[in-house]
């Protein structure tokens, strides 16, 4: 009965603990990072450990269980007098700022990039690329998902983030949280679990990764089925599991509360003036440079990793020192680049409200309405526009190095500085004061940019909504994005940077692409493999472990099965297929030890002169359930195209060819792609000067 | 050139005028259904025609261009100004205004039934099942997409909701735009239209209908994919030009502005409390309450549609008015009945504000808050009550009727009023005043309540968020909607309303049940079709013609071609499938016009023998470009879970079964669900009493 119970219930059991472990790393993670970056700027006057949101949260004093909305809108204020109370002291002085600044981005930084370098080396850079190859059919490294990689992911990402690099934690969030997917489904799961079911897995604990890192429970949703499960099967029931995941990992992390808040939106942001049409031309302008943005960025981007496989590859330690040194100079002395990523675009999207001059939000940009002067114009526009210059360029040289690091983050900070330049020439030339919502305009730049760079569309509408609750702007929202996507496919980018990416790194990827018209003209006969190596039905086992540990045996992962009386034949019907780790699996197992192989006949099938033998009194071997019977059968002139479908919608691995019955050759994914890259090499060049 | 520039730009296009046709349709329904609805209860001072909307807009007297939105929320009051105005009279009087009422119901009714009946038969009901069914492949009835169905339903959705039904408007949306992209597609891309592209249109414009229906682009989106397109294939580029389709064609409603107010987001909602831990149990119970509706309901309407279809089809349109007026008997002395649904749900969501008696929304709900007079307690509760049962009894009897009709919106409704109930429970013996927001119980029981009838998860969280902008209540939303799932998952239900019709109709429908294991132990040898026609590669015209017009010929979709050689053989290779409509419309074009039909050789494949045929002068046609030279075969024994992946996912109409190179049997879609199906009523007997 337990085992009933257990068997009814697994499926949301294992969902649940993928989810709300995934919850907890993600408040730890949000916990710790606050607390590093909050230790370069000051210290907790009561408990060093503290970071600035615990130290003050202590003033907090609303035993009102109803705590109405506006309590939290005003974090920022309690924040400032959090400082006038003395419970938080910002470091000052003329010099020792900017030191202790430094010598901590540069110790966080060194931590982190140690600890990727020795302990889990895969726990580098974004790993949504790798996940996406891993879901579509091809196994990556083990170690890319297991427990070790997951610990080393959830350190070193804080510790990254917080020495300042211009990188996010969105795409280190889907690693981690694949990790947890994998390492628990493989657990609790082990038994019944096949690759499509683990896939589907990888898929909701992925969106659960970014429903996390952002607050956004279906947009991870949505990331998972556009992203991630972008070219693979997507049914109902990953649907549903995703679904539930994104659910309760928020929800743990709402319970965890890591912002003091109470809040899991992470702007909030209350536009109250609606857009007019006369706007339009605007939407389209901040759209068109969300398609360029991402157009050039993921082009820099890839060139330089060229370049740092060429000559950075044996310091990528002193590389991360380096990079967090520059940035660090850079941006302590601007004060867009200065602030933490996520508190600038909240400072950027909101609005200026009447009279607020006095809360964190009344930044110099509101003031900037009322007084208009030239000089703090000219200033204040122009930090803006070097804030997103100097950040797109931090982006290019960061995203890659050896750091856990994201991509999503610092671009929607470019879109956000340059939507909110934009809206100050619009105000001041265009539409004078008071007419539009500056902080729209910042917050649709965002949109844009995200867009660019990983080309999704309907996932980036709903993490921004999610983000900050702005749902009066859904329309331009929709248009901006939807001209981003219109200007990449006009420029013939195709799939984001996490796309790209799996064609620079050489991966597998099962997507027949439109444009690979060339691939037209083929089919199997001229793909598959002739040089075949058969199994017989009935075989001695001496002759199969033979077989099997030397030669072509060692290095090809299946064999088809021939028909016993085509032993002699030229040609050989084939009757079977079976994989050779199922053949060793038997074979090693403990009641298999045999003093006398050449004695033992192996039968691959139930037929005929198995029963003989069997009925003969000869030691035989089964064999036959571990064969599958029924592989997929194609003709040679079956074309490449279909090809690419049968691959990817049936998800096998192996195709057999065969002409009037008789075995011909054998086609399996990694031939069809090994055809295509060369094909397509032949046709364009070689892929690295292509940019693909 | 410009048949260059066509060719780059057709797609956007197509979508663009698919998108702006709906959104027109959508706009012209609106004010439409308004206007009929208005005249109901009164009529316009100045000019009969216009509906409340026009008539009381006059007084909007805003020349600011930058409306803001507190503007907007007041929609209510200006409509009472514009009664106080004298520029909006009201029936009154203690006897006109009910047989008034009743008369325009009445006659509304008819004049929807009437054209359905005799104009537009497809028109009736939902049409979400028969456009499921679609794209999954089995192309259904041309006239269920034709223009004149489209008129028809355009014109009797307004009349069939204005009449007060029980019915709602976003299924009929989904049906109208399916036809308009169906009608619109087939226009401009008639000669490189294939019918997975089809279906991908036909799943942008679905979704836009929904969009439309609700003023949500972004659910509408996940509508198209998860319920449209739940069973067939979903992949990237369809997800984009249904976000497109949807974003121009709510960009179009929003520019026609059909409610004069600005808004497409219909309730905008304003919730400023946050929700308590404490209410979970109750959001639990409301999830429970949706499940349960769900299953009833659904099996309740299966069981109401046999009966009308065992005593009920003749008299159709009998049928709708006594239907009309026993609804209008029952609707008009019940307050939350009596209005019209999305009315009473705006005020059922809508937060009571402190010192709010005089505007529209400070209804008598509002006002129990304070006097807690048990009396009117009860009454209120009570009415409350009585609208949720009576609204779920006129949902089973309405839905279905011949009239077009959807179930999203009274579902609703239901939950809506059932949530209120249970908020002023909550709220009296439970909570105390002032702790709980009463509109976010209707809220969540709406979402409740259309999750249990559609069995949808993720739109309906969508949905409803862009119905109200209620953000904050994310979670409790998705949480109320996860346990509506289980409840369901738990009950067995498979699937919304809507798939469940796909059996009561006895649609084909292609979606292998993890339940039916009775399919597991067959194999193709036992499902194939062996009594089959062939085609040779080289036919002598006029026999090829008495095959086509005579016997199995006429009944039968398409012929495998076999090798010349075999002509006389038991044992047929095959060497290519075709299509009898490719056949029959090579014949019947203008130049096929010969004497002498016998002289004349038909030639399928370009073999020796034609070739040969050729050099010695004779006529010859040349058929062999109409020929799938590689379709799909596959041996005896591959299993029938194999079989409906490779239908389903591969796309393909029929399957060829061989033998070791001979040909032994053919497979269709509809052979394969014709087994299903009688094993499935062998093993669990009919399925109209299984009420699946």
């Amino acid at each position: 009965y337990r085992q009933l119970l257990w068997e009814r219930s697994r499926t949301v059991v294992t969902l649940t603990v993928i989810a709300v472990t995934i919850g907890c790393i993600a408040g730890f993670l949000q916990i710790f990072t606050e607390t590093l970056v909050n230790w370069k700027t000051g210290h907790c006057a009561r408990n060093w450990l503290l970071n600035k949101s615990f130290c003050c949260s202590v003033i907090e004093t609303s035993p009102n269980n109803s705590k109405r909305l506006y309590d939290f809108k005003l974090t920022k204020r309690d924040e400032l007098d959090c400082l006038d109370e003395g419970l938080w002291i910002n470091w000052s002085g003329y010099i020792t700022p900017f030191p202790i600044f430094l010598i901590l981005s540069v110790s966080f930084s060194l931590i982190s990039t140690l600890l990727v370098k020795y302990v889990a080396p895969m726990a580098t850079g974004s790993g949504i690329t790798e996940i996406k190859v891993w879901v579509t059919g091809f196994k990556y490294k083990d170690e890319f998902l297991n427990a070790i990689t997951l610990f080393v992911k959830s350190i070193a990402l804080p510790l990254a983030i917080s020495s300042g690099l211009s990188i996010g934690k969105e795409g280190p969030s889907v690693h981690y949280a694949a990790c947890v997917g994998y390492t628990v489904a493989n657990w609790l799961l082990r038994d019944v679990l096949t690759f499509s079911q683990q896939s589907e897995y990888l898929i909701a604990a992925s969106g659960a990764g970014v429903a996390v890192a952002f607050g956004a429970p279906i947009g991870g949703v949505l990331f998972g089925l556009e992203e991630i499960a972008a070219s693979s099967e997507f049914n109902a029931s990953t649907l549903w599991k995703s679904y539930y995941v994104a659910l309760v990992a928020v929800a743990t992390l709402k319970w965890i509360n890591p912002f003091r808040n109470g809040m899991i939106v992470l702007f909030n942001v209350t536009y109250d003036k609606y857009w007019t049409k006369g706007e339009i031309p605007v939407f389209i302008f901040l759209g068109i440079f969300g398609g360029l943005y991402g157009k050039y960025i993921s082009k820099w981007n890839i060139y330089y990793v060229h370049l740092r496989r060429k000559y950075l590859t044996k310091w990528p330690v002193q590389e991360v020192i380096i990079l967090t040194i520059f940035t660090a100079f850079i941006s302590y002395f601007n004060e867009f680049l200065k602030l933490d990523m996520t508190e600038s675009m909240g400072i950027l999207f909101h609005e200026c409200a009447k009279g607020d001059d006095i809360s964190a939000f009344g930044h110099r940009l509101c003031q900037l309405d009322k007084t208009s002067n030239v000089g703090s114009f000219i200033q204040i526009i122009s930090s803006l526009l070097f804030a997103t210059i100097v950040r797109s360029l931090l982006v290019v040289i960061s995203y890659g190095a050896s750091v856990p690091a994201g991509i999503f983050v610092p671009s929607m900070a470019v879109g956000a500085t340059f939507g909110r330049a934009i809206s100050l020439f619009v105000e001041r030339f265009i539409s004078g004061p008071g007419v539009i919502t500056p902080g729209t305009y910042a917050f649709l730049g965002a949109a844009a940019t995200l867009s660019g760079i990983t080309n999704l569309t309907i996932t980036v509408v709903v993490i921004m909504f999610e983000l900050t609750g702005a749902f009066i702007y859904i329309i331009p929202t929709m248009m901006v994005v939807a001209i981003t996507r219109l200007v990449l496919n006009h420029e013939g980018i195709k799939g984001g940077i996490a796309d790209q990416m799996v064609f620079v790194n050489g991966f597998p990827y099962l997507e027949y692409e439109k444009e690979d018209l060339f691939m037209k003209e083929f089919s199997a006969g001229s793909i598959m493999t002739t040089n075949l190596k058969f199994l017989y039905e009935t075989m001695n086992l001496a002759e199969l472990k033979d077989f099997l540990y030397s030669g072509d045996g060692l290095k090809l992962k299946g064999f088809p099965v021939i028909n016993e009386s085509d032993r002699l034949e030229p040609t050989k019907r084939c009757v079977g297929y079976v994989l050779k780790k199922h053949i060793l699996a038997r074979l090693l197992s403990p009641e298999m030890d045999f003093s006398n192989p050449e004695m033992i006949t192996v039968s691959l099938m139930s037929s005929s002169k198995a029963s003989q033998i069997m009925l003969e009194g000869d030691d035989i071997l089964d064999f036959s359930d571990i064969v599958n019977s029924s592989p997929i059968f194609i003709k040679k002139n079956v074309p490449a195209t279909l090809l690419f479908r049968m691959f990817k919608q049936l998800g096998c691995k192996t195709i057999l060819v065969e002409e009037s019955g008789v075995l011909e050759g054998l086609i399996t994914r990694k031939d069809l792609l090994r055809f295509q890259r060369i094909k397509h090499r032949e046709v364009f060049g070689p892929i690295n000067q292509s940019n693909k």
